[in-house]
């Protein structure tokens, strides 16, 4: 059972080897989001409080999308092996990562094709994309699905931050020219920013390095957070296509002149899924999950604190107050179950992150009043009982912005410089986290750097913010190109 | 292009046969509400019209999901051989339904266990309902998913009727005792009413003879529609496991008394997808579609009618009419292309559905007036400007009610009598719908009746009416059992 988490989350962040990614796997587990015992590797069972959550995710980034002008749709889950292969890089890309659909039916029928599980999308809208984009009246053309993906990884899995089969988001764009498609890159940052926001996680939009790139794309881009362990993560990335699907999949226009014409391509892939992991390790402390107000199935939960004889008030007056928040839009639950103390009561729903805690007792009936605890700095404090819903929004006001201070201040202390080798590796070694160095630009010196700070990668220049390079490259101390940033990925 | 529907529905209700397919697969394609040309047999790409409604849909049903004290969850598509085979007849029952996932990678690493993609998940949720599920306070456990579920499908596909690729909800449910269970069934069938109610779809909630139940469940209870070409068509479905699946999955609890038992299931499946296909065949008109304005994408579309130098004040009032409706909650749009005469538009947005048309044009602007027109009447009305919100308000519930009135005439004129297998052949060939008639309750009779009459299937009885036999069965002449329908089903 739940109740204590054994690790220290801020003990883990100074020793972050050891024990950060204890403490990540046990409030998975204890807090009831997701269970790993499902016996297909990397395949988790999603439970309710992690799903609610990340429908609300969900609710805001397609929102937001839509907002932008993207219209859903669904597209289907297999892909035949030859429309995967158009694409040469693409294919190349992604053949490591497909689960391959062969047969069917009673008889195990042999495909004459195989179907690839959709690692992404790509192959199968653009097949359709050829058929439905005509002239430039049709452009531009915005599309987005909601889905799930497989990828057959290698490599280690961890739940909500690398599965086999994992949530995401991604809009697929066409355009009449490149520059608009260029604009949509820096759209898709601003995306990025309205819902991480919400989410109350920071980031850095880099412009990543040729080497680093998405197989079939013309340069690639990503949102990257840090974790409190110190490593940098990739959140929603988006690519710009230039026209090399467009040419492999035939999407052509009739141009205002009567042309025909490629269309150009962006695509963007924001994985709730990832950013739901990536939240509950950067929010969360020593008494499990902290959710952002924003996006908690709960706001407040009502915890009814009663002795013999006094139940019955106590428990009806919890109702009041829940209906009450309720009737405002605030969502909000009564904990009622007899079997347990209100202390235990505390402890669950702190492990859950619920960002109000209300507590009615006899004393507080007859005073007209109620006991309000926040989650993310433990506050206590005494409101009128006709002030509550009130009081209630405000606190979610507070807590929303103390999360995305807190986060923000971890983030930015985890921003460093270093003009040598060998800080490098001491600043990542020691804290992680991204650090700015100047580049000549090469892929051999990248790959030094990666060998020589056992892992350290050249996420890229921010986006919008190049910065003049400045100086000699670390690594082979000929002129830099660029100043790039630094960081130990998951 | 769209524009002309080139069948007559109204003609294809009288010549079935012909027609109404005809006229069905035109308006998928002229709506665009999908796309049959992917090229996996039996998988559509979804266009963003019918992705949209289906995504009203989808929130009315889990709303009333959740209502009713289920919670989301997610589970993995994929489900190993050895999971899928626990329950016997179960795997017997969909062996031959099922994709095989065999390989991955770019090596074609074979699995050493074949994994199915989901054809529904009782198999997959319930292994870890074994482990989640520990006392009565555990109890009832009812959980909910929507997703995509995956069939091989050896008959012929239809779009948003049958489909080797589809997406649904499907609700798994645990009790302490058997009448609890029994009682989740009229819950589920209440849940089908309140939800169906809103897309205007009316139905008849049968218990399933014993030979037509689902595999593995001890009986089988589905709602069933009536088709315009007088077809019954099975929509959501609930399933009474008894302890079928809870003795396979080893789904136990502690009970009130201390003691160790198996827990009673249900499960229960409404298919959006397929709900989404039954509405737009029930509502449909020669124009296009009709959506029931509860779930349309857009209640009212703007269409500025302008001539040479009035056009910018009125655009300027269509937008000006489209933020007063946003801003009372009533999606709207203003169709400013160009390229189109208001004519064809009136036409493009009546084949969409859309309930309400809002014409503007100068001499309304001088008169402070627009012009409404219901899309299922055509019905055209003046209104005074100020009150437009109110009018479209009251227009849509008007819309809804009238679709409801509609599907309910000719679903209640579609439900017939007949006391003899000439009767009963007769009416099938003639109009079809639900034939009531009596039944000695043999396999045998059903099947004669099957083949005698060309494919009409024994529905069941209405749950909740068992209507007392009447005098014999019609086949065998014996004494009758139960008053049961018979339909030819999709």
């Amino acid at each position: 059972m739940f109740i204590i988490l054994q690790w220290d989350k801020s003990d883990s962040m100074k020793n972050p080897k050891n024990k950060f990614s204890e403490w990540y796997t046990e409030v998975i587990q204890e807090a009831e989001l997701a269970d790993i015992r499902y016996n297909v590797k990397g395949f988790l069972a999603h439970m309710p409080w992690s799903v609610r959550t990340m429908k609300n995710m969900y609710r805001i980034l397609e929102a937001e999308l839509e907002k932008k002008g993207h219209e859903p749709a669904w597209f289907p889950a297999l892909i035949p092996e030859s429309y995967f292969k158009k694409e040469a890089e693409h294919a190349e890309g992604f053949s490591a990562d497909v689960f391959w659909v062969t047969e069917g039916g009673s008889d195990n029928v042999k495909f004459s094709e195989r179907l690839a599980l959709r690692p992404t999308s790509e192959t199968a809208m653009y097949s359709m994309f050829s058929m439905w984009i005509r002239t430039w009246r049709d452009l531009p053309y915005k599309i987005y699905q909601s889905c799930q993906v497989w990828r057959f990884e290698g490599k280690s899995t961890k739940p909500f931050i690398r599965g086999r089969e994992f949530y995401w988001t991604e809009a697929h764009d066409v355009f009449e020219t490149e520059e608009e498609a260029l604009k949509q890159v820096e759209e898709d940052m601003e995306i990025t920013g309205n819902v991480l926001k919400q989410f109350a996680i920071p980031f850095i939009f880099f412009k990543r390095p040729e080497h680093d790139k998405f197989k079939g794309a013309v340069s690639t881009y990503a949102a990257d957070s840090i974790m409190p362990d110190g490593k940098v993560i990739q959140l929603p990335s988006t690519h710009f296509l230039g026209q090399n699907f467009s040419k492999a999949f035939n999407i052509k226009f009739v141009d205002r002149e009567g042309k025909e014409r490629y269309g150009w391509q962006t695509c963007y892939g924001p994985a709730v899924w990832r950013i739901f992991g990536v939240l509950v390790a950067i929010h969360g402390d020593d008494k499990g999950l902290i959710i952002p107000p924003a996006i908690a199935p709960l706001t407040a939960i009502v915890v009814p604190v009663y002795f013999k004889g006094s139940d019955k008030a106590v428990i009806k007056k919890a109702r009041l107050v829940k209906e009450l928040l309720e009737s405002s839009c605030i969502p909000a639950k009564v904990d009622e179950r007899k079997e347990h103390t209100p202390g235990w009561k505390y402890n669950y729903w702190e492990l859950k992150g619920v960002p109000v805690r209300i507590e009615v007792g006899p004393k507080d009936i007859e005073k007209k009043q109620l006991v309000l605890v926040r989650r993310d700095t433990g506050e206590k404090m005494t409101v009128k009982e006709n002030e509550v819903v009130e009081k209630v929004r405000k606190l979610s006001e507070e807590i929303q912005q103390n999360l995305v201070a807190r986060a923000e201040k971890f983030f930015k202390e985890h921003i460093s410089e270093a003009d040598s080798i060998d800080k490098l590796k001491q600043i990542l070694s020691e804290k992680g986290g991204l650090v700015r160095i100047s580049w000549c630009g090469s892929t051999e010196c990248a790959d030094h750097i990666k060998a020589e700070t056992l892992g350290g990668n050249i996420r890229g220049a921010p986006l919008g913010k190049e910065e003049k390079a400045k100086g000699s490259c670390i690594r082979c101390g000929k002129k830099a190109s660029q100043q790039v940033y630094v960081g130990k990925a998951y």
